[in-house]
């Protein structure tokens, strides 16, 4: 695990944080014990949200640059208000016939490339790709998985196996083989891909899947074209390119639904989650019939509340009000002009070095005056820009790319209240 | 997996059904594929729930005698009112700090033996049992575990790894170890988990847990107090005792909320899910805290949906209406009360063999004229009282265990109503 000084908020910070605020983090600990963590050398309670905006109790505004699962936006109305409809009549399974389970899974197949013609629902992007590497397996009959260096695909023990960023290097499984990030050099990536499928097939797993976040949140923020040589190798060793949709998808990175649109690629299977449900917690796994029909054949899936009448309600609301909203098109041309402002922030200033950006998924790093990742400096911005109440995040394997994912609604006033209060910060940490 | 007949429907079932249901079903296996399951030779389509009752769309009332997930009753009017109010409101995760989450780790830790300090929330039954296998492994240092044969403890690929009754005892992983189950003879399962121990420990695994769903219900509902040398054993070895009460748990079993209370036994750990939020996706682990706090100080933990805001306003209304309305008393009273009506309808019907119950989860073993189980009549039984608009289903390694396990509120007017259809769909089966 990260060891470094990091975001989190930690024991030795409480002694300037008001007596309420520390009582509930004593009871917190004591609750839920010590691996959980909480954002902000001052953390925050927030009592409501709307929009791109969240609340404290005595209603201090902070403009969310950062939380990508409320994507159409905090307590939108239309989701709201299907979810407090459909909770109040029936909330079964399925197992029982439910029209609305089945317009969902069309509309999303819909979205989704032709061959892709099945889909299957989940609770949480973690049990997608756990499910996703289960079929894989079942497929292939290869047991090898790839994935990125610094990758995160999820927290049970399968999807905890393919993310390095969670458990450390030095503790992933024989069967995955990580390989290094596109960025700075793509061609480090393919011929990483072709050395790890050697491996797994010398060491007798072979291949079944590579899993690729495909705007790489985890190892840095990475949009670009660069997949189609990678998912040509795994094809030739009989594994199946995986689409981890969970960060890029339902059209945060603009032009379209999936993060993989821009790679010009059909992938074999997809894995979606976070902004699905608005906060509802569904998620699922779309693949070729003949992989799905094939597992189900050998096997029963069940998962009790996956694609129930309420997650299913919130997810079909989150269709309307993405396509009614246009915020496909809203993530691009905000995002657009987020880019712009950050490039011309760049220019006046050292501290801001690569920016990387895909619709209103952006990497911003962070580096000091020989032009090296400055991972403390990242970090004091981040709870810099908390004190200045816009929220945002460190990530990548250095943790000095800050990570800007806001709710899709983002406008263009957000844009300048977002670029001044970077302005300031990155002033004010100036050293 | 199953193979034999099933009370699931088949598409050879389909000639009998009506255009608009068929049409349904035809678009459901196209977009979700061939690993789902729908109930039933005619499958059933509701749309509005209140209580122990579903309906469908012409208003046909079923009684649900299966469903523990709606625990405190379909769309309870509190449990509904929470969400609403809270999904209007504000709904993000645990790294913000939030009073609500706060409230329902003390609430929940409150019931619970005073050894078992934390608890960490997940959106699944799933999610907690491979949480639990995780944890346990990173606190005894060992890697072994131990289940009943025909378990279920989740779907996720570890979880999967513990659930003989989904993947088939000959897919079973080589540091899982199944043991008889502790009825009809519970020294055999005291023997086998003696001999468990002993292999994974010749096999260099070790015993990381005992996993254990506290009333058996793969296992054809298995009441009772036995455990206690196994746990003992397991002790003996350094593993740790983990009580699944994902089924069993918040006052199904009457007289308390766990069902490890019947045992007379202190859990390490307890996993926990369905009935906890009514329908929505929560669920969890607890743990002693050195157990936790060791695991957070190599790793920490997130789960993004686990543990938001809706999820515990649904949550806390559980557990104010399970103490308001006196439920986890009446699951004693009318369990005891169906019991003996079961009890009485069994002397009257050959078919009817050993009744075994809990409160009001209930195992009834369906068997022919020699005592043997008879599986085939347990699965025209479900259909049968399907027809007759009682819905439960058959359990157990050999499927003859008719299961029972209504909302809490069930009362003596449904009890009537059970035993009365429960009659006569005996009578129509005979042959």
């Amino acid at each position: 695990m990260t060891t470094g000084p990091s975001t989190y908020f930690r024991p030795e910070h409480a002694a300037g944080l008001d007596a309420s605020t520390r009582e509930l983090i004593g009871r917190r600990e004591r609750a839920l014990g010590g691996a959980y963590r909480l954002f902000y050398r001052e953390p925050l309670e927030f009592v409501r949200g709307r929009g791109t905006k969240l609340y404290t109790a005595d209603s201090v505004e902070y403009l969310d640059a950062y939380n990508n699962v409320p994507s159409v936006g905090h307590a939108h109305p239309r989701v709201t208000e299907a979810i407090a409809t459909q909770a109040a009549l029936l909330n079964t399974h399925t197992r029982y016939l439910h029209g609305a389970v089945v317009d969902y899974a069309e509309r999303l197949l819909a979205t989704l490339p032709p061959a892709i013609g099945h889909v299957m629902l989940t609770c949480t992007g973690s049990e997608a790709n756990d499910l996703a590497l289960k079929v894989a397996r079942d497929a292939t009959g290869h047991s090898g998985a790839i994935v990125t260096r610094y990758a995160y695909h999820g927290v049970t023990l399968a999807a905890g196996a393919l993310s390095p960023s969670l458990v450390g290097e030095e503790a992933v499984e024989p069967w995955v083989r990580l390989v290094p990030p596109p960025h700075p050099d793509p061609v480090a990536f393919i011929d990483g891909v072709r050395a790890a499928i050697a491996e797994l097939d010398d060491a007798g797993y072979g291949v079944a899947a590579l899993f690729v976040d495909t705007i790489f949140a985890s190892d840095g923020v990475i949009p670009g074209d660069f997949l189609t040589p990678a998912v040509d190798l795994v094809h030739a060793a009989g594994g199946m390119f995986i689409a981890d949709e969970v960060q890029a998808g339902f059209g945060r990175l603009g032009h379209g639904m999936w993060g993989f649109d821009r790679h010009r690629i059909v992938p074999d299977a997809v894995t979606f989650g976070k902004p699905a449900g608005n906060g509802m917690p569904i998620a699922g796994f779309a693949a070729v019939d003949a992989v799905i029909d094939g597992f189900g054949s050998r096997q029963r899936y069940f998962n009790t509340f996956g694609g129930t009448p309420v997650s299913v309600a919130a997810a079909n609301a989150v269709l309307d009000v993405l396509a009614d909203e246009g915020l496909i098109g809203n993530a691009q041309r905000t995002g657009d002009l987020l880019e712009e402002r950050l490039r011309s922030l760049a220019d006046e200033s050292p501290a801001i070095g690569d920016v990387r950006a895909a619709g209103l998924y952006l990497g911003i790093d962070i580096v000091d005056a020989d032009g090296r990742p400055d991972e403390a400096r990242a970090i004091d911005i981040v709870n810099g820009m908390r004190d200045r109440r816009v929220l945002l995040a460190a990530s990548g394997e250095r943790n000095h790319t800050l990570k800007v994912r806001p709710p899709l609604p983002f406008d263009a006033a957000d844009v300048e209240r977002f670029t001044s209060a970077l302005a300031e910060t990155i002033a004010a940490t100036d050293r």
